[in-house]
C-alpha cells in the first residue's frame, strides 16, 4: 500500500494509538498546532516543529532564500501564536544538496534572522548536513504559554462564533500566481509577497488568548474547509461558514476577475495564510472587535457558528445552503 | 564559494555570531550538545535535533526500518544522555517518498515506538510530508536536568581524567562491514548490531551528571579524535590521550586484523559510537570506577589526560608521542 492511499493523516493515525500509552499527565502530544507540557507553577511549554522540502514546498527558482528563510520561522511561529504563546527559541535542521552556494546559504539565514529579530526569538540550535538533491529545512520552535490557558483545538463551544484575523485566500492566490506565471501587477506582486513571507500573528494569538471568551485556536495552513474540520472534530461540534462573509483582499478579487480563478475556492481551500482562526462566545464578539481593532488597527472577520452536531462544515452563500463539488460552491441539487 | 570549502562548521560560523545578541540570559545556545533553557526553581529545559538524510547517513538497503526508526531516537536520547539529562518527549518530521510503502513506515515507527517504551519517552508531535526521491527524518528531543547541572563541553578542568562508557570505533566498524560486504559472522554481525541499534547512555548520563567531580561530557558521534576537540577548544584545555588505553572490543580487533583495517583508526575516528566522553577530577576517579562497576557492571575506561594549552589532542602510544597521518599513528619522525 502506497502512503497517498491513505494520506498524511492515515499514516499518523496507524502510528498514533499505540504511542499514548506513553503520554505522561497535564501533557497534549500529537493533533494540535503545538504540544503543551507543564513547565513551571505558571507557566505550559508549547513545542512544535515543521519540514519544508524542496520541490514539495517549494521551487527553489520560485522564491528567493531571503524569504525562504524567513518564512521557515514564520510557518512555525505561527503554531506558537495559535495556541496563544510566546516564543522562547528556535532550532533549524537544514540538509543542504552539494552545488548550493554559500552565498545562498548567507541570504537563507539573512531571512532566518530578520523574523528572529522582528519577534526576538533567539535560534538555539540545530543540525547542518548534506543532502543528495534537495534542500529540506526543519524549524522547531519553543514557546511558552501561561499554565492551562493555551487556546487547544478541542475547545470550542456551541453557540461560539468563529473568526478570523485576516484576509482568506492570499496565500493560494499567490501560488497560482506564480504556477501560472501571471504578469506582475501591483495586486499580483501583493499575493506573491502573502505567499512568500507569511506573518505570523503573534501579538494577536497573545491578546486572543488572553481576552475573555475565545475558546479553540488554530492557525490557517490548510486553508479553512481543511482546518475548520480539525476543530469540530477535536471538539465533537459542527459548523455553520458563510461564504459572503468570508474576508477577501480587494487584490485576490481582482486578479481572480482577471485570471478567472474561482474565489471561492481560494478563500476556503487555498493554504497558508497564517491566520489565526478561533471561536468566541457570541456574547464576547462585539467587545472583542472593539478591542481587537483599537489595538491592532485591523478587524477581526466573523465568518460562522459553531453548533452542536456531526463535525463537518456546512456552507451558506447569502443564507442559503450550498455544497462543494468540483467547480465550486453550488446549491444543493 | 561551495559548502564543501568551508564544511558544516565554517558554514554555522558565518551566521551564528549574528545571533548572539537575541540570546536571553541563563541560555546556553547553539555548541553544546542541547540546548539548555530555565524551565522552574529546579530544573533546566534541554532541547536537541539531529536529521539523518537517506544516502548521506543510511542507505535503505543498508538498515532495516525498524532499526531506522530506532536509531533515529537513539541518537537524539545519546544528546540527552550527554549532558546527563532525562528525555520528557520526541518530536517526528519525516519527508516521504512517494514510492515507500506504507508497511516499511510501520516497521519504521515500530523501531521508533520500542526505544520510545524502553526509555518510557513519549512521541509528542511532529510533521508528516511528501519528498521527491530521499526520506529524510528529524528528530527532536526535549529533555530535563537539574538546575545549572547540565554537564557543558565548556567545563573541563586540568588535571581532569578523560574516559569513555564504552568501546570505540565498533560503530564505524560495522560501517565497513556494510559497506565493504563482509562475510557474516559473530563478531561482524556485532559490530552490524552496534552500528544500526546505538544505545543511548541515559542511565549512565544521569549517574555521572551527578557523580561529584564529574566536569565536561558529550557523546561520541563523530570519533574522539573530532568530538573531543569541541570539548577542548570550549574548556580551552589540551589533551593527552592514549591510543593503548582506548577500549577496544574483541570483535572489533579480530575483524580488523582479518581484514587488515586499522585499528587505531577506527577507534580515534570511527563515528556513532554513542557513547559517553566525559571529565572527571582526578581524585574521584577510583571511586568512580568503583562505583560505576557496581551500578552499570560495566567498566569506564580512562584513556588520557586534560591540561593546561593549546585545544588539540596530543596522542600517545606506549608512553610515546605519535602523531596521525595517512595510513595511521606515527611515531613523529
Amino acid at each position: 500500500m502506497k502512503l497517498r492511499e491513505i494520506g498524511e493523516f492515515g499514516f499518523i493515525e496507524r502510528f498514533s494509538p499505540e504511542f499514548k500509552s506513553l503520554l505522561t499527565q497535564n501533557v497534549t502530544g500529537i493533533g494540535d498546532d503545538c504540544a503543551v507540557l507543564p513547565m513551571n507553577e505558571s507557566e505550559d511549554l508549547l513545542v512544535t516543529t515543521d519540514m519544508l522540502v524542496e520541490d514539495i514546498h517549494f521551487l527553489r527558482e520560485g522564491i528567493t532564500p531571503r524569504q525562504l528563510g524567513y518564512k521557515s520561522v514564520a510557518v512555525n511561529l505561527s503554531d506558537i501564536a495559535a495556541m496563544g504563546g510566546e516564543p522562547l527559541g528556535t532550532f533549524l535542521s537544514i540538509a543542504i544538496p552539494p552545488e548550493i552556494e554559500v552565498e545562498y546559504l548567507d541570504e537563507l539565514m539573512k531571512g532566518y534572522r530578520e523574523i528572529s529579530a522582528k519577534y526576538k526569538v533567539p535560534l538555539l540550535g540545530g543540525d547542518t548536513t548534506q543532502s543528495v538533491k534537495h534542500l529540506a529545512i526543519n524549524v522547531s520552535v519553543l514557546g511558552k504559554c501561561p499554565k492551562g490557558m493555551a487556546r487547544l483545538r478541542s475547545i470550542a463551544q456551541t453557540g461560539d462564533v468563529i473568526c478570523t484575523t485576516g484576509y482568506l485566500g492570499d496565500s493560494g492566490g499567490g501560488l497560482k500566481v506564480l504556477l501560472e506565471k501571471v504578469a506582475p501587477t501591483t495586486d499580483s506582486n501583493y499575493l506573491l509577497n502573502r505567499h512568500h513571507l507569511p506573518e505570523p500573528r503573534l501579538p494577536e494569538g497573545r491578546f486572543l488568548q488572553d481576552f475573555p471568551g475565545v475558546h479553540a485556536m488554530m492557525d490557517v495552513s490548510d486553508g479553512i474547509a481543511s482546518d475548520l474540520k480539525h476543530i469540530l472534530k477535536a471538539s465533537g461540534k459542527t459548523a455553520r461558514v458563510h461564504l459572503d462573509k468570508l474576508p477577501v483582499s480587494e487584490s485576490l478579487r481582482k486578479v481572480c476577475e482577471d485570471q478567472r480563478w474561482n474565489v471561492e475556492e481560494l478563500a476556503t481551500g487555498g493554504g497558508e495564510d497564517y491566520e489565526l482562526l478561533f471561536t468566541v462566545e457570541g456574547g464576547q464578539l462585539e467587545e472583542l472587535q472593539e478591542e481587537f481593532l483599537r489595538k491592532f488597527n485591523q478587524p477581526v472577520y466573523p465568518v460562522g457558528t459553531i453548533e452542536e452536531g456531526e463535525p463537518a462544515v456546512q456552507w451558506f452563500r447569502n443564507g442559503q445552503a450550498v455544497t462543494f463539488a468540483k467547480g465550486g460552491f453550488n446549491h444543493f441539487l
